[in-house]
């Protein structure tokens, strides 16, 4: 394994002091409703209102000094930028964002908002590349991928190891995958801190790439793009992939209206803010949830910066 | 005073079991914007979405068991619906309600959801009071008033009292007023657990009654009713007015604008989803935030239901 139970507890110390212990919220309604115990582990709340601080701060946090005066890079369709653009500047250097040019307005306003220069491209992974190679060479930033990075990937176990930590015993954890950053370390953490705990992933239809991946074991580009969970796009990594293939217990994909039903169910219900990509392993619990009845089930909710301007279209 | 301090002790014990401690929760952007450090009761996370159930169970609770056989009664654009049918369910009893015919979709369904008996009518106080004065006539039901009577007064002012437990030393305290069944309750908890901490309330300009009836010394009518705050659309009553005459340090008016502004605030920041009557005495604090800086103030969240396909037109 290309990551130890020992690293995740490092960065779990190293990143303590600067992140939020997001709390573990329960609902009595949502466990009516699926037959389950569930335990939200609310990442919403954290810093930048996502997890995705967990792995910036840990790869900036891990930098040699002498690395960090060239500042640091990355492109993100938003949660990461704003992850990174925080880290830097809570390490007193400079971040090169590189963002679609479809990223939702809030998630550039909050970017801009830490202070780091965006530059944006076509919304595609090529252009992404490009564009980041090009800020790369000429300033010599420290690149930092959103979730093909040991260092990131790191970051995000700790999330579940809090939640595993709080409530012990759980029979399953869920979390969704994009890249697959939070879900290679929800793997580890469950393997390494609760190897009885079987996790499972929620992947969008309009995104589905991992569920193809698995099948064909090797890492597959989705057939199509076109969902709400904006967090979800990209493909798994050549880091992430092996960890998942090998303990993930399965992949439900979801639609946009199942999606948008646990949204509404979490709005209405929790009354709690997440984005559509947070609802997604919540819909994937739903939608299979006779094989977890009964069971205590922790879910990662990934976070919560949401275009409010969006919910109109959702919720009519 | 006709509620002494033993009285909301005791309605606290009495509800106690039956409804939830709600966290009280912090924001550093909010005090960064506000230049003060506040504090947030969080009563959107209260059994049926709102601080009503408090009220609205300490009034059941306290009948007779011969009189609960008839069942209760009330009249009511929202929340206290929801809690007087609830509490009613919780106590085996029947809920005749009484429900304008334009309120808010969610909170008609959830009020069915309790299995309570609704009855419409023309959105105006009169309809009101005459369709509820026939109900009551035709199967003896005890009528318990949203707002004005001793046993709800009461009940609601158990929110304050657990934020004044969990926070000692406020300075101010802020909650919403419509026909100030929340206010005064608070009031009473500010007098008799927290002397020194100063209550200011917060009303719509589009049902600005209260201020006028402090203003004037009697019981006003709003000069008009026009707002999205359609939890704060009642006047006062001859039980709360003189407890809000005597005690309320200032009522501030609000703009819908500026409630929309708070609404902002706390679903983009605080990641919670409040109703927009919830959103007032905070919007009222930011709008005279110059008297408050470094002071430590409580808010109460009132509640968080909200009619999702509204928040199209309040966002866009």
């Amino acid at each position: 394994m290309n990551i130890s139970r020992e690293q995740i507890e490092e960065a779990h110390e190293r990143i303590k002091p600067f992140i939020h212990r997001t709390p573990v919220l329960t609902s009595r309604t949502l466990n009516a409703i699926s037959g389950a115990e569930l335990f939200f582990k609310c990442e919403n709340f954290q810093k930048i209102g996502a997890f995705k601080i967990r792995g910036a701060m840990n790869a900036v946090l891990s930098l040699p000094k002498d690395k960090l005066g060239s500042g640091i890079a990355t492109h993100s369709s938003g949660n990461h930028a704003q992850a990174i653009a925080y880290s830097a500047r809570h390490s007193g250097t400079k971040a090169f964002i590189v963002m679609p040019d479809n990223s939702p307005a809030v998630k550039v306003d909050a970017v801009r908002g830490y202070g780091a220069e965006i530059t944006f491209c076509e919304p595609n992974q090529q252009a992404r590349e490009n564009t980041l190679q090009e800020i790369v060479s000429r300033t010599g930033a420290e690149f930092i991928h959103p979730y093909n990075d040991y260092r990131v990937m790191t970051g995000q176990a700790t999330a579940a190891k809090e939640l595993i930590e709080e409530i012990p015993g759980l029979d399953c954890l869920f979390a969704p995958v994009g890249g697959g950053g939070l879900l290679s370390g929800t793997l580890l953490s469950a393997h390494y801190f609760s190897p009885g705990t079987m996790v499972y992933a929620g992947e969008p239809e309009g995104a589905a790439d991992a569920v193809l991946s698995i099948k064909s074991n090797k890492i597959e580009t989705a057939p199509y793009v076109n969902t709400i969970a904006d967090g979800l796009l990209t493909k798994l990594g050549d880091k992430t992939f092996p960890i998942i293939k090998q303990f993930v217990k399965d992949i439900y994909t979801i639609s946009d209206e199942e999606i948008i039903a646990s949204l509404r169910l979490v709005y209405e219900r929790m009354k709690l803010i997440i984005e559509p990509s947070c609802a997604v392993p919540l819909a994937a619990l739903l939608k299979h949830k006779e094989k977890f009845r009964q069971k205590k089930v922790g879910i990662i909710f990934s976070g919560g910066n949401v275009d409010l301007g969006k919910l109109a279209g959702w919720f009519t």
